[in-house]
């Protein structure tokens, strides 16, 4: 199963984009995961979308379509998705053969705060239900504290972090195995 | 009183924008409204804002900060906020001094759809929490089916929605006076 | 393929209800849908739970786990899930073997107004997260103006809310059939 | 300035429970709480609030008419409000006179577990809008891993939580001072 994992995050030193370099390790035997690269995404904009895609955003569509799977790593800004997150689903969410449709997608979240990323994985969730996804339900991974949980290095050392991490990937693996 | 009217959409025609520059004539006496322009502002970048906030960043929140009241016009996309006004948003809500603190804000939007834009209102009330905002609650004010409410010169021909908005404009006045 | 309906209102007259039993004769082939009775839940109380299920429960709790599929037809009540129809899903919640685990559900909703029932939809899919069930996605039913879509008799007349509940009972269907 | 204080829970042991009455035990000068009892509230059915409100609901929509603010502590049933506190929301807000109405409202919630009630706060904050509150921004309080934070009493003894609460107390008042 080849996983295409998205961070939400720009930030060089992002916890969210480390989680989702974490998690590209910790895939379960059966699995490979690749990373992709919003930086390059323009501004949705309805005018420039009918003039033609942008190059970053079709070789985007491109990598979802050939992924069997997703896996959307995600910080909380202002209780809701960053803009930048936000704004590439909004293209990729664009007909022709939207490349999401009926893909397993899974959500985690790293935040420094102790509430972590409850209140944006609710707001993606809603947005994966018009993308019309298999959303993977459990389990829920909230990376809160995030500055204890990774070493100087940007490795993840927590050990019930990366279980988690690990679970969530074998789910998302028997997901996309029970939907014939 | 002065109102910032932001329109989440970058498309010319786009019933949102249309929405704000007619919500722009129907005020009532006592209020002017001055639109902002959030098509230069860029994807929000943690490392870019601590090496210095972008200069269309600055305008924007220097708009905002002389406003009274700001009117938030949006359309819906995958269910929730366009990514280009959260992106603004995201931005807008930084320290030192976040210029939507305390501020009175109003909500429409339109769509071209039955539904209307009840979705995305809501999570950016959500959003409106974290920027601590005084968000009026009533009227809500949805334009569904927009193509049939706007003329071929892009006006607002519709009566009814003249008139809630006119309404809504009214409402962000006296909550502003209420407040002390 | 046996369907549980749930209606999330108690009033006799309910559109919700109506639309239900309309759903109900509108059944394609190979479903048959029976209809649950919540009118004798009592209120959740944890320590009721501990003392032993009730009987309206227990007999809920039955059905659900009999059922192939579930369909929530549900009104809005101040802009959320009906308390009546919360309850009962907090029951139904419960360990063990919580009845709702892996089913597939759909969602429809009546309403008297002009954005339906759109906010509490989404409301009920979060809660749906937490019971671990298969959410149909599409199509969305939203029955707004409710009073204009139904004759005295109580029976649906209109002819695109009558297709699309079909549809609705389609996708259940075909959702059903790709979970392995 | 007079609170009313109501809990989301009927268990006796219940961690909201108790966090209300350290609360009541917290106010700052120039407040005093009472504490509601939502025990006795039916089901809400539009056929019984047509002939005629019960004692019970009616008992109670003086109680909220006579205060000044509301403090609302519930806990998460499913990731959203307690069928319970919702079908007492649901009475309440029926005209004539919705009590609640221009209102400052305060929330707080907690839980055993480890993301503590952020997602039920959002859910309430939505109804609330609907029943047209002030509803408080700041501080947000999420009493989580509550077992850890009571002592055999029953009494709140973590020391940072009671800080908070009667920060949202005071937050509270002034935001009653606030609203002219």
């Amino acid at each position: 199963m080849k996983v295409l994992g998205i961070s939400g995050s720009l930030r060089k030193g992002s916890y969210n984009t480390l989680a989702l370099r974490a998690a590209q390790k910790l895939v379960p035997q059966g699995i490979s995961m690749e990373i992709a690269d919003i930086s390059q995404v323009p501004m949705y904009n309805d005018d420039v979308q009918t003039a033609g895609v942008p190059e970053a955003v079709q070789a985007l569509r491109e990598q979802v379509r050939l992924a069997d799977a997703v896996l959307l790593v995600t910080p909380e800004y202002n209780f809701s998705i960053p803009g930048v997150l936000k704004n590439t689903l909004d293209w990729l969410s664009r007909p022709p053969q939207p490349p999401f449709e009926g893909k397993p997608v899974a959500i985690m979240g790293a935040s420094p705060g102790v509430v972590g990323t409850a209140r944006v994985q609710y707001h993606l969730r809603q947005v994966l239900v018009f993308m019309n996804t298999f959303t993977l339900n459990k389990p829920e991974v909230f990376i809160n504290l995030a500055a204890t949980k990774f070493n100087e290095q940007g490795e993840l050392t927590d050990e019930a972090t990366r279980k988690i991490i690990g679970e969530l990937l074998l789910s998302l693996q028997k997901l996309k195995q029970r939907i014939v």
